[in-house]
């Protein structure tokens, strides 16, 4: 089978045998894949990972121990937890230190014609949602988890700083939820991405008028603009993940008593229930699709200013 | 009088007239004042303040529109808030934008022989509570700000990065309240310094024990470490802030979901009843004592790698 692999900060297409699934796991025939920053981050050298890249997708299973399973549409939680260790007995699994974490973390990921998955991990897809939409399940999960983790008020105003992919599936999925969402990036005409979902867009943020300001920019330089963007005694989320670091000093954090929560995986299965509905379509942010053996092209793609989102059909 | 002034990253005893209270203030005589690493912060550009340096004092009301104050021993919240402002009608009057600090932002400090204070901001010592005590009612507050900002579970396993003057103190103030406290610092012999609060101690932290890290080692390194050594889904707390920024990658913050937490000062009437009831005595802290016309020599003593608190007798 095709693979996009990473090695050393190279990328190409190679062949591979197709993987062999463990007891707990499914084999996956991928049918759509998406490129995230994270893909491109790890190609800069970020995790030191090397292998198949791709986290986000959607395919059908193939061989499970489940047979209920076999036939079926599916996406996968990334995060491969033991189930067994303290972390996972507390409750954490997505932080269980022993985890693999698919194309990001030790496993080999979605970049590829078949892959495969913790059985327990997927999450079927209903027939009225397209993989066009049920391949944005990783990145909505993402976004949802902010709702998991930090308790935002009905009313409070809220910034999402960043009109990136990211930053417009979280402010889709805040706004879905009923919050006054102000979008802070420098592509105003990406409103219309947003589907029916309505929030309010500035290209310069305002000092000190959110009590809540979601970062999201994928630039270091965001969370200097959020410190002081946000209101004392407010909160950041940080979703960004880096290879390098930045400059950075925290004495607005301490001065202003701010409260910062990073965010990363969130629930895949309000994700599917979400997109099933057809209340948040983030399909309005695909700006191509690459057969999976044009996926050099297409990483390189992704990594084109102002571009969003780049699929792989991993079916050719 | 007698005052110990900052301009320029240069220090010196300047003869100022004595201060003229507004209505809404009081005239204190000072008796005693602390040196904090706020302080020598500012001697080198922190919050770019001129003027009477020193915020940490004990001292006696000679002129007050209340006059059942004067006469009377006091200690002073340090934050001089309008008021009136949004931020203040929120109830967070620390955070006041058009707040004065005392020896910080705006208004002259307590290294001198006579400090104008607002009136509601002073707080009456109890005759039990000696100024040797009394002069860390403003430290006591900022420990006491933790328990007043995060929920912490009295089993859980809390560490304590730094056994300066500030993490000694955190730290006194959490074993008192029952927490179990790991100190972790590089002076081992200064566990007799916590008097009768119980607490363990390492000279370097184990990864990933703690459910809380609290960050007082007034070291910018001290956040990279505390972000390696708490659990996923943990929590730090920020208290110390630096002129300089310094190389950081929040990557771990949003990989493990840590939340951390900006404090700053916290609740003064809570810090002289704790203190009058004897249960926390941060007088060991006390290293040396100058006569205010050697604060410059107070200052350089407080700069010296290995000494804790410097006080300056400002009756002399």
């Amino acid at each position: 089978m095709k693979a996009l692999c990473h090695k050393n900060k190279k990328i190409c297409i190679e062949e591979k045998p197709v993987p062999a699934p463990k007891e707990t796991e499914s084999l996956i025939k991928v049918t759509l894949a998406g490129v995230c920053n994270t893909d491109i981050e790890i190609v800069k050298g970020y995790m030191g990972f090397e292998g198949t890249l791709g986290h986000e997708f959607v395919g059908v299973v193939e061989k499970s121990s489940d047979t209920s399973l076999i036939g079926k549409r599916v996406v996968s939680d990334i995060n491969c937890a033991c189930g067994e260790c303290e972390t996972c007995r507390r409750g954490h699994p997505h932080h269980c230190p022993h985890r693999e974490v698919i194309g990001i973390v030790k496993k080999d990921g979605a970049f590829a014609t078949y892959i495969t998955a913790p059985t327990k991990n997927l999450v079927v897809v209903p027939d009225t949602c397209p993989d066009q939409i049920a391949v944005f399940a990783e990145p909505v999960a993402a976004a949802l988890e902010i709702q998991e983790q930090v308790k935002l008020k009905q009313d409070e105003a809220i910034c999402v700083l960043g009109d990136g992919k990211l930053g417009l599936i979280i402010a889709m999925t805040l706004a879905n939820a009923g919050f006054d969402v102000t979008l802070v990036g420098h592509h105003p005409e990406r409103l219309s991405r947003l589907g029916q979902n309505m929030v309010n867009y500035a290209t310069q943020a305002l000092d000190q008028i959110f009590t809540t300001v979601i970062e999201a920019t994928g630039n270091p330089q965001g969370l200097i603009t959020a410190q002081k963007i946000v209101l004392p005694k407010g909160k950041i989320i940080l979703n960004s993940t880096y290879h390098e670091g930045f400059n950075f000093n925290p004495a607005l954090i301490v001065i202003n008593e701010i409260e910062i929560t990073g965010s990363r995986c969130g629930p895949i299965d309000k994700a599917v229930a979400l997109l099933s509905s057809g209340e948040v379509d983030p399909s309005t942010l695909i700006d191509k699709t690459y057969p999976l053996s044009e996926g050099v092209q297409a990483i390189a793609k992704a990594t084109e200013k102002g571009v969003l989102k780049v699929l792989l059909d991993t079916t050719q």
